[in-house]
């Protein structure tokens, strides 16, 4: 995962992950250090992951990390390389522990350490309005325009010729370059991410940035979240028209058209040149294929193949939907 | 209800009242003093309420006010303890004196005596960001911060260790402890209530508060508005997403978890641990029970018992609505 | 179209135009200046037009244009007064020569020419918050407010008696009297036009404004684009509740109400005392008679007729709507 952001604090000691999670482990032969926290797919030696459904069977068995945090009663589809810690709640206690190795990334406080631009390197490198605020960590290429009472907190690259309208606050993003971002948007804040817990939800830390590729358009009223443990992608040349929400894990391809008011909710995963029409709506873990054209209005709530085009909701093939409700 | 902020400017002498309404009336034995202004079931002796519709007869029945704005037609249902009132239009003779009661509660210009926070006793107290405004009448709690351009109008009480974002407006609000308020939000406003006139609609008084409960989130984006004659309320330690809209009067219990872009029209109650899906809407005037999960993109136009599932427009049972949709 | 802001930039030589366009022409007798661009009927002679489907034939048949920018196998339609010029892409070269004529209608960057309030001469005439920015070329009548952080940026008449919030930014933008436009608002940006090209999409110019009408209300978080070659247009007395999207060349009639997180795609047309109940969408280029009333959360993907009452998704009649989904 492309992160140039987060810090990792780590390496713990094994003995130190274990008591951060209150359990007891009467025999640690090898005390070692784990480096870092990943999912199952992508943790490597040294690294610790977590395991918590069924679901994620094949990838379990096939893990090159050296911990992992999971139930009893799923340890056996651990390969032996990889020494299970058993836990009641595998969520929590990885909330847990990537707060440990990422502490940054749980809560999004204001940042207090922005400086007016007037006062930063690039007084005279890019033209800006009134009262733009930049944090540190901050950089900016040629011929880039900041409107008025925008704020790009810490953690932010941009590219050259880019365009950033008025009160817009951007923050762990990554920009390219000729992307324009129109006025009042939100982008780059922890997601909607959270382990619901009776009297006081615990919030879980949200590591991932959000990258936008060249030659996109976002439109006005926008909010992006970035990921939890992988980045939110606008791909490159798509465009976003007004309030879109695209919630924490999003990936949308290249060349896309998404109309006014959509919502993409978390992990979800769009092709290329794909259409949304507005106010259309998308569940969460779904898979978009490419060239697929999702008609305004639609909730749709499966995944898509290629070249498809749909509408309704639940939204299904748009022939079919249009004979049905003629 | 719970109303520290809007001011009683009463009481009015009953021929006052009568002057306001242009109506004249014969015989006054006794020029009592009005009060307070509430509806049917709250208000009490020395109080004017108002009764419109038939549907409120067992409630007019029952009224503890000495006055009542109402109908020709109408004023049989009330006790001989209340004065009827008789009107062309209870509504907009209602507003008229609610209006009298509450100058301060029909509009929501910009408050213009706010100041820079730095001016204020707050500037050792808090954490705060560039160009923040307070207005008068504000208290805030031990532990908080106020992002940048964030305006805190006239009208708010904010509890400890609470997080406001960047660029949010907040006034004529409650906010107890623990609670995170995320950028780019507008809290406390006037809802949209009016009646429709012909060239210029009649706006009528919202002299309610927001109550935003401890332990809260509010997503960026969102517009929540305060009630008219009873309060807008957001339960404890529950979570709202991205761009979500909240009507006036609205009530949310505790441990719910909605989703981004959804909105909840005026007057709907929200139970306990409800969770409600992306882009989901709730017409006004309904019940929700407690445990209740509504779908994704799911229209609800009734009353949902205690403990169910609902998906679809108009939202139905979730297992016959996807057998209905396969 | 009542358009007093973007400046035309002609007139430009029949060979400029063509040389704009990279195309050949061997003889030309008689090199004219060409005035205008407009669509077909509202062009006259010595201005350019567009013709890209058959669709528009009768217009086609009848224009006054002198010059017209068309396929070959539609040339034939155009009257004998009118020279075709055939092009490989229409739309994409009337945008090529619509930016000729009107360079500024092409993009949004931030205004930098704004200056704080207080240095203008309305410092006396209006009241107003802190950090307001005014642009060139803005007017401003008698008795208005202005709330904090607000951006009225150039090309803005504002008439008496009207109250704009605070964070709001507008441009490009006619108001009359008496309206209310809340906090959080973007109006008068470029709407979503643009002719999707593989890596670089081209924007096309819009050139029209936003024109709101007297005793118009607009509520927090609305997002209302100007028109491309016609106005947007929101009539007198219509009120808009938050969290609304209005698209380009949209125009709403008088005396309507729409409820929270509607959105009306482009170039619609919305008649009188329509209301429309929230997260209702409207599909673009549609007709919505007077009198109609559309459910919340509908989907309208067709013209509607006066007088009507229609629900669901798509929209039909609102008693057969809710006799099918009992």
């Amino acid at each position: 995962m492309q992160n140039p952001f987060f810090k990792n604090n780590g390496p713990y000691k094994f003995s130190e992950i274990l008591n951060y999670l209150n359990l007891k482990f009467d025999q640690i032969n090898n005390d070692l250090n784990i480096i870092d926290i990943k999912d199952l797919q992508n943790s490597k030696k040294n690294e610790i992951t977590f395991f918590h459904s069924k679901k994620y069977k094949i990838a379990a068995n096939n893990t090159k990390a050296s911990f992992c945090i999971t139930y009893a009663n799923l340890q056996n589809e651990l390969p032996k390389s990889c020494i299970p810690i058993i836990v009641d709640n595998v969520l929590v206690s990885t909330s847990v522990v990537t707060a440990k190795f990422y502490p940054d990334s749980v809560n999004d406080n204001f940042d207090k350490d922005v400086e007016e631009i007037s006062n930063t390197k690039f007084i005279d490198k890019i033209k800006f309005g009134k009262n733009v605020l930049l944090g540190k960590n901050v950089s900016i290429g040629s011929n880039c325009m900041i409107g008025h009472n925008t704020i790009i907190e810490k953690n932010v690259i941009i590219g050259n010729n880019c365009s950033i309208g008025s009160n817009t606050i951007i923050r762990n993003t990554l920009i390219k370059s000729n992307v324009r971002i129109l006025d009042n948007c939100v982008i780059g804040k922890h997601g909607f991410g959270f382990f619901p817990k009776h009297n006081r939800n615990l919030k879980y830390p949200h590591m991932g940035i959000v990258i936008i590729e060249d030659d996109c358009e976002i439109g006005s009223g926008a909010t992006i979240d970035r990921g939890s443990m992988s980045n939110t992608i606008i791909g490159k040349n798509t465009y976003l028209d007004n309030q879109i929400h695209i919630a924490h894990n999003v990936r949308i391809g290249q060349n896309s058209i998404i109309a006014g008011q959509v919502g993409i909710a978390g992990s979800s995963i769009i092709g290329n040149n794909v259409k949304i029409g507005g106010q259309a709506g998308i569940s969460g873990h779904l898979k978009i294929g490419n060239n697929v054209e999702i008609a305004g209005g639609s909730g749709v709530i499966k995944d898509i193949p290629d070249n498809s085009k749909v509408m309704g909701y639940p939204a299904k093939n748009i022939r079919e939907f249009l004979r049905k409700n003629k």
